[in-house]
């Protein structure tokens, strides 16, 4: 069923002599943050102290990287009821987010659908509420993936290559690099949380090195061909779980659809230890480096006289 | 005019042969923890893994400290409409829980004060909602401070040796060791955040390092006396601060109120990169040191590469 009707609107889009997903304007203005995954829902108010030595929750360091890509308009997919501690936790940019409740928990897919009246027609940079990024150059990462998307005027999600033992945490693509371009790559392909095999059938990339995929890094650009492709799914699906990657991979046969890797890193504070190395990292690559590098070593050297 | 209700009441007690305040029975069985300072609401909520290697929030991992006392009654005194998400970041302690609401933000003294009721007339071990305690021994810190208070029948602070750069943090006690005894001390003077001046009048402590002094760890088994002596200061004051650091001044002055070295470390939440330093001291004390210790000089390395 939904199969078919996917089916006919790109027939009608392309009747049309363009595909709607593409259309990407100069500019991408909305951004969607999802947070209302059972176990997720309280990480993006924990407080860590960011690369400029501001202590502030996740969600607020989340707002600025969007807010650094030239982004104002902020959904925040959450549980019922977590509104008013988000808007909290946002500090000064709270007055100015836009909430969604994700009434079911019906999986990603469905809670970025959730969104679908923020984004209207709209491409939409999305990012998920439980990681964090370090970028290794001026640019932060958000802004790295926006700047290409605006550039390719299509679907980006950002990747970064990632050893085959991590394969069961993360979506992966599969595809070849672009033409003349640098971690740019052409989609073909999109698995959630394939096995080894799978992905070494269908996931190798020319040129990375052995053992490893792309994999998602937790931030996209989406045209609102994804939308539409999640619809369909939630339409048809009764209660099954919504996944993101499978609509992904519908968008991969239907429009181009990239995949970039970006300088920097990407920290899943839901892990455990994950709020550790992502406070670390942010320290590291901070204005505060030698004072946490001191304090860690005084840290470790009292634990020895013990 | 307060002075005079206390000593009224003071001399009624002696009247009777004894003071109310030394009434310890054989067991503490209350606990409170007060974490209803503006700055500090949210520091209880948020998560690290414990030194079992369990990610649980810094609630949970104060609540099991005071269970590892023997003690199970508790009470958290909390700002206006903060319940519910204490009861939820309690985990399975939540429901045995009991809240009081402190309304008017009129410092630490009154913040105890509000607890007045669920303590009763049994002493109390109080706790801050804003640090976490790392024992040196096999008792955790709370254990060791109910042990001391137990064995002595009066009220027992917990202090640490501290330097005098770090006077403006704390309060402080001056006093002498008690006859025959290592790490505990009769207590005769307390002050709050004393200047180095102040500190060297009237707290040098024999027998303590040059430049260091006796200051809170902010863990206290206290006797009912210390609730009367914050009731008088309440009625007394309109709307002024309440310290609870003026009430342990005076009660010094009135009972027996010693001051125990303990065997284990505190990590203000609070302050900047405290999170960081409690959860690294955590991890090196706990199962997963090795664990940490990789990630951390991964982290490292890998920033050197850029």
């Amino acid at each position: 069923m939904d199969f078919l009707q996917v089916d006919a609107a790109e027939i009608v889009c392309k009747a049309h002599g363009k595909i709607k997903g593409q259309e990407i304007g100069v500019e991408i203005r909305k951004a969607i943050i999802t947070a209302a995954g059972k176990s997720q829902r309280t990480l993006p108010l924990q407080t860590l102290v960011d690369r400029d030595g501001v202590t502030k929750t996740a969600l607020r360091i989340i707002i600025e990287e969007i807010a650094a890509a030239g982004i104002e308009q902020i959904c925040v997919v959450v549980c019922p009821g977590d509104q008013e501690a988000y808007r909290a936790a946002a500090g000064s940019h709270g007055a100015r987010l836009h909430f969604v409740e994700q009434v079911q928990p019906r999986g990603y897919g469905h809670a970025v659908w959730s969104a679908r009246s923020f984004a209207g027609d709209e491409p939409v940079l999305l990012l998920v509420g439980d990681h964090l990024y370090v970028s290794a150059q001026e640019k932060r990462c958000a802004a790295q993936l926006v700047a290409a998307a605006t550039l390719e005027h299509c679907s980006v999600s950002a990747v970064q290559a990632t050893h085959e033992s991590k394969l069961p945490y993360y979506g992966a693509v599969g595809g070849r690099l672009a033409a003349g371009r640098k971690a740019l790559y052409e989609v073909s392909e999109v698995l959630e949380k394939p096995t080894p095999t799978e992905a070494e059938q269908r996931l190798i990339v020319p040129g990375l090195r052995a053992g490893h995929y792309l994999c998602f890094f937790g931030m996209h650009v989406l045209t609102p061909a994804v939308m539409e492709l999640l619809a369909a799914e939630v339409e048809a699906g009764g209660n099954r779980t919504v996944q993101l990657t499978s609509a992904l991979a519908r968008l991969a046969q239907r429009e181009r659809y990239l995949a970039l890797e970006l300088e920097g890193r990407r920290y899943d504070i839901g892990v455990k230890y994950g709020l550790l190395s992502a406070q670390f990292a942010l320290a590291l690559a901070g204005r505060d480096r030698d004072e946490v590098l001191t304090s860690i070593i005084d840290l470790l050297a009292r634990r020895e006289l013990h």
